[in-house]
């Protein structure tokens, strides 16, 4: 089901403060940031061979990363693997029982359509299955 | 300094109720087992892509991992990044003051050098330099 991991999601405070450690340490590429208002978080993209970190910082009190933050403190958020068709993967989870966040799909940062399993479903990690938009 | 995701090393209570999820619902290609005595855990491979995934399941109450175990529940635990040299890449990080767990590289899973960055240093997310083994 599962091609690659697209990403890594790391919850930070503060995306700048944050940035030192993987573009400038790890020498990561930055490809640049996006506000996803549906997650009310900024995202920071780096770029590591096929997959990509990207930062997390709330925009918002109410933002899921920011109850993740209270609760955990900076750290992975979620791991994301890319899949072909999101909707038959989703159909295929369904079908083995597996627990859903997302019933249907969603819009992620660049055009993705992404879908969450449930942490219950995953050993406690938070993963989302998600398509490649078109840019 | 790093060329992709190495793997994503996730603490489990018990390898082989967790190797569903990402054998049979993921799809991952199941790589087999490694028991890594020096830090007390028992290892579970899947490729994913260039990367893997290590299911960690501590094979002693005073492993690393049981102690994350303890603390945190299941999940993440470590992301592994490729260094073409591990040696050289710490003598980088110390030269950018940042604090390492290991001064030196010890022995992974596979034949790999391994060494730890420290998670006060990464934002909360224990990370591992890896090098390649012979195998």
């Amino acid at each position: 089901m599962t091609g690659k991991i697209n990403h890594i999601g790391i919850a930070v405070k503060n995306l700048e403060a944050s940035m030192f450690l993987y573009r400038d340490v790890l020498g990561m590429t930055f490809e640049g940031t996006e506000e996803v208002n549906d997650q009310r978080v900024r995202v920071a993209f780096f770029a590591i061979g096929e997959s990509r970190i990207e930062l997390l910082e709330p925009t918002t009190p109410d933002s899921p990363v920011a109850k993740f933050l209270e609760k955990n403190g900076e750290g992975v958020h979620h791991v994301a693997y890319q899949v072909a068709d999101v909707e038959a993967a989703l159909e295929t989870l369904r079908n083995t029982g597996v627990r859903l966040i997302d019933e249907q799909p969603r819009r992620g940062a660049h055009g993705t359509q992404i879908a969450f399993l449930h942490p219950k479903a995953t050993g406690g990690v938070l993963t989302e299955l998600c398509q490649a938009g078109d840019h």
